[in-house]
């Protein structure tokens, strides 16, 4: 009978567990989680929440921590200067970019102390980069954030989210100041970073750049995510380099994606309910990321409490050990024991969740989206940032490019 | 432009409110929310939350009550004292029935005064009745919850999710006996009760009992629910009978559910997710209900706050403002102007939305399914209640039973 | 064993087999094959073909034959004088109506000479009709008919494809006027005819205007027609009246289809493929038809000879024979035993082939379609029939009118 | 206007044709259209049809030719000795091979006299190779083919459906020995041959060996054919050789094939319907095929004449002429200008038929399926060929087998 105690105290490092074979659970999607939540905007993914709703953020962290997650990730993703002051965002301005920072800092810690959790500062791919801005200057947006993260003295950072390798390696190298471990993931696909750098050469520049773990999170799902940390593992492989491997992939099928991930989808962000994972999905994922010799498994958008719960469960029997949540949850459906219907008793089996083909409900609905390929990358006019929010003229034209290019 | 603070107070009653032609928003899911959170167990649902991680569930009153809910429903479902005792829970001889009730009513109150919300004490079916207790014993059981509503004084009482419009005539007389306006929901479809009873002459039959709402909630979809209140608003209308109508659906769409809903379903309820509603269903439905007649809109399992707040921007431009959890969200998508992708930034319309056909991305799996079905209804030896856990016996003949019924 | 041939002769009258108990297997599709052939302009449907290609016409009889088809249909559906006029059909001109008619009798009694087949005439719903002729005039367009099928001596009539039973009942009372037996076919759904009468008392009406066998053809799938023709069953047993039952449906699965049948569907006529029946769904159609009573078993448009051999299959048991077409076939895949593959060989079950749920191979496209519903009915402007083609101004006019309605 | 007769003769060769840049279009499918009008034999596809059943193999080739192909290909698909006496046939035996082998030519000869089409003798893989014979064996095999084909003096040669390169290879240089033109297809996709050779490899062996014409047929659907022909060209560019490209895919949509092809889907071969390519979907082949480069475009297994007619329509501003069937179709549904129900005539234009996605009907299927892979390849006692019919333990054996390997 596997118990609900974490056998290691929280003393160890991020590195000493990793070196020692231990499992690591990340966190899942704060942004999205708590769009849903109403205290988050989609398309800035306000951070300022940490401050605006302290309470919401924490108690999300919590839902993570009593799921499983050994790490907590400050809720920092696009809290760089320059994204907050981005698109006419009042954050800059009104509550200053440093309190924001500060204040996910607090947040994590506190909840990490409730349990057997380490503290991460994170930082996430810069517009001054999509714009063209030099190096120095976006080393200048890391260091900032990394400021604040040394005076709160999280245990760990991770460089996030990266489109670019490039821009991933100058975080790291910026973040790799502080002395402190450094992970770094890229929201690539099988196909290689948005310059077409490939995955194995892309994990090979982060860990010269000083990275202890890359990998890769967001935009592609579970099977397309552990196929690209593959290929990173064999680059890593081939080079000799001994560096961890990480993943953090959406908690949404996106069989359909092509080389951008699932931001081009049509469904993006406000119809991919369907696509969501179930926990049985998650369970596969975690075994296979296990088998491939990952050891870092978190997730990322979409990725509620209860599927990082699932990575925990699925895990146990290596781990030694379950989840708090799990003290309301029976593995693979076991707790349905319960239930009064004896037809939903009969669900509380392994064989029967692990067989089932869900149904979407939604018989007009095709399976698969032709995702959007504007063919646009870093540079295009289209692309570049502004700090004023888009105008009206500016959105007549876009819809009506949007209509030339497809059928909606 | 549309403030965010509603235009009246909160004194008016629920009567009141209804009687003005004011649109009542409900609230959604607690036990799908809280298990998917990590706080509650599917099968016996547990309530007992309330006492254990009051946090968790004063957050998720907080989400609602910011997307727009009038109403904070006591989170009281299966908190009757003989379904604590059910199948194992140790919430009877550990806390008390009556604690998990008050820690309830108490936690419903604290997040009512933070905005524009009225308390309602709720009560649901019962295993005493479904194992053939006497009418007296049943009433008995509602009674004890209604002894602890009426302590702490909750504005109005809501007996929701029966399956026999007899034992939901029985909630009513008992909830009357307090003096307090009743709502009734059942939670059947467009053929009627469990017992054959249609929509229509059990609507009436609420009302002959002294509802002052009646409705549906729960077991399925949107659409399938709408029929269903219609029919029972031209049952009403054929006995000249004025009562008001209420609505909570579930968030899955569910066209393929017989009569029993979506406990049939072989998804139900772990692997649900391609079927929960995006926010464009709820608006659909929102408008729909409002269009029907119907004045009390609200969710049940599935409707996340972000549903519930669905509801409420479609319904804004008749109610005069929008909830605050609009203030990181814009009505149609139209926040999206602030992303950072250009054909991100070209979905900031209501016209993209609207026509979108949202991809399952799982193109191994159907659309629709086959519920199960047992044939077994109330008095049937499977069906009985037992205070026990589930033993493995009983189970491995559930298993037989359910392997030669179909082919998972 | 069973053996290829059939246990008695070809002296029997249609009525004789039916009465005896005796399964008959009516044909297929004549237009839907042969416009996929070559011979055939969706549309008007064009019969002239047995003038035209007699081969062509002649091949496929003999196809339906060798499945096992005991009734050769005359390929004469659409062939009414006025109908061959329509919309700039030369057939009237060059042809004559007379001669189309004489030649499809021809072919159908040459090749039910190589069998045991009966002929039977066939006619079907009139543009007259349609234009609100008067009942003398449209009984004057089937007499025509009639007088070829008299003087070719064709062993019994169909009247089939009527949309208004009042139509069908005065083709069934000119028919009638040759003393022969006659069979009367709806395309119509559980809904009832287009003026909304219900299957029960159209089949009465149809049995009480003359008709020896009653039952639907067309339009809708094998599940559908059965339950239309469940409904005909109880009418005729409500009345007391003892008429033998007909089936021929289409081919194509159409669960999505409204009132009218598959003509709304948006894929009619030509893209229909993904939805035509494999040969295992006919199976259980044929078993369901017997099953509930049903004699006269046969297939409308989709229907190929394939199709018609598992209707023969499934049935030998009680007919004690198979089709000549099953020497090139095993029953439920066993001739794949002789397959090079050996998974392949593994089909070679019933258990295989009953269980599987085909894909689609489609992931871009939906389950279900949206009927058209133009809500116009006969007298309608839109729905007058003309002599002339189809002019582009009517034509751009129609275009205009579908893009208002729909998104393609 | 086009008209309906092919400005030149019949006069000119295969290779003139190619080289003067004319298209060549090719039939369909013989042995899947003949096995479901109930003259061929899935598994052994029972070639002596066209001894016993003549008017049935001449009446599918004359519909090809009326829908445009220039190429009557004798059907001698599995038409070679070894073949013949596979797996319990009785035709070495009862007819010989040699007959079986006229008569195709005959009927062949007969109809392409009818017509603007060439005789093409075609041998394909044999069970001797598989079952590792020498060089020598199976080249006798296709030399007592060949013998016929001279006798008979066919136009040109084609060596098809080979899995394996080098069988190919042996195939072409035997039936170089004629003299004549000889084309050769493999049956591959774009990861190679069954023993991994590329398709650029294949082409370039192929070419070596002596074909004037390359390319694929069979096992793959028309998207996955075009990049297998596609790597081919680039094989052939590479290696500076001048040989013309040509392409016969299935009519059966395959996105979800592995190494192997359509037969590894569990649909195979009895329940393909819903993967059936409509007409529109060939007319984005044609022209896709065209604009690669290819010249020689016809199809295999699934294509039905209008399928090819849907080539000749495409194809037809480049050639100059409609085919004879066209007589009774408009291009992209013109001709149901002429239909009786309004909504119908809207149809009658390509960009309704261009855009529609059509429905399945089938809510309770998937759309994709994952294939059979037991990883036995030539050489594996499975896969060994014998004469005698599988006994029923051996198919017992397979059952179970693949019980344990899939869930069907």
């Amino acid at each position: 009978m596997l118990t609900f105690t974490p056998p290691g105290g929280i003393e160890e490092s991020i590195l000493d567990r990793l070196n020692s074979g231990e499992v690591v659970i990340g966190d899942g999607g704060f942004v999205f989680a708590l769009e849903k939540r109403g205290y988050v905007k989609a398309g800035p993914w306000t951070p300022e929440a940490a401050v605006e709703h302290p309470e919401a953020v924490r108690q999300l962290h919590r839902e993570f921590l009593r799921a499983g997650s050994n790490v907590m990730q400050t809720f920092t993703f696009y809290a760089s200067d320059d994204k907050l002051e981005n698109r006419g965002n009042y954050v800059a301005e009104k509550i200053s970019g440093r309190k924001v920072n500060e204040a996910a800092c607090d947040i994590a810690r506190e909840v990490a102390g409730e349990g057997d959790a380490l503290v991460a500062g994170g930082v996430s791919q810069t517009p001054s980069y999509l714009s063209c801005k030099s190096e120095s200057e976006v080393k200048t947006i890391f260091r900032k954030q990394l400021e604040v993260f040394t005076s709160k003295n999280v245990d760990f950072l991770i460089a996030e989210y990266f489109e670019h390798v490039e821009e991933a390696q100058w975080a790291v190298q910026v973040l790799k100041e502080s002395g402190k471990p450094v992970a770094a993931t890229l929201c690539i696909g099988p196909t290689g970073d948005l310059n077409g750098v490939s995955p194995g050469d892309c994990a090979v520049k982060l860990g010269k750049a000083g990275a202890d773990i890359v990998g890769v999170n967001c935009h592609f799902d579970p099977m397309t995510c552990l196929k690209t940390v593959k290929l990173m593992k064999e680059g890593l492989e081939a080079a000799k380099m001994k560096v961890h491997l990480m993943i953090q992939p959406l908690a949404y099928h996106t069989p359909d994606c092509g080389h951008q991930g699932f931001i081009d989808l049509p469904e993006f962000p406000f119809a991919l309910e369907p696509r969501v994972l179930s926990r049985w999905d998650v369970h596969k994922y975690a075994r296979e990321a296990y088998n491939l010799g990952v050891r870092y498994i978190g997730g990322c958008c979409g990725f509620e409490p209860y599927h990082i719960r699932a990575i925990a469960e699925e895990l146990a029997p290596e781990r030694g050990f379950l989840p708090q949540a799990s003290e309301k949850h029976g593995s693979w459906g076991s707790g349905l024991d319960m239930h009064t219907k004896p037809w939903v008793r009969a669900r509380a089996r392994k064989e029967y969740w692990e067989k089932l083909s869900p149904a979407s409900g939604r018989p007009f609905c095709p399976s698969l989206s032709h995702p959007d390929s504007w063919g646009v990358t870093k540079g295009h006019a289209d692309l570049l940032q502004q700090k004023e929010a888009t105008s009206e003229e500016q959105l007549k034209q876009l819809f009506t490019k949007q209509k030339e290019k497809c059928c909606v």
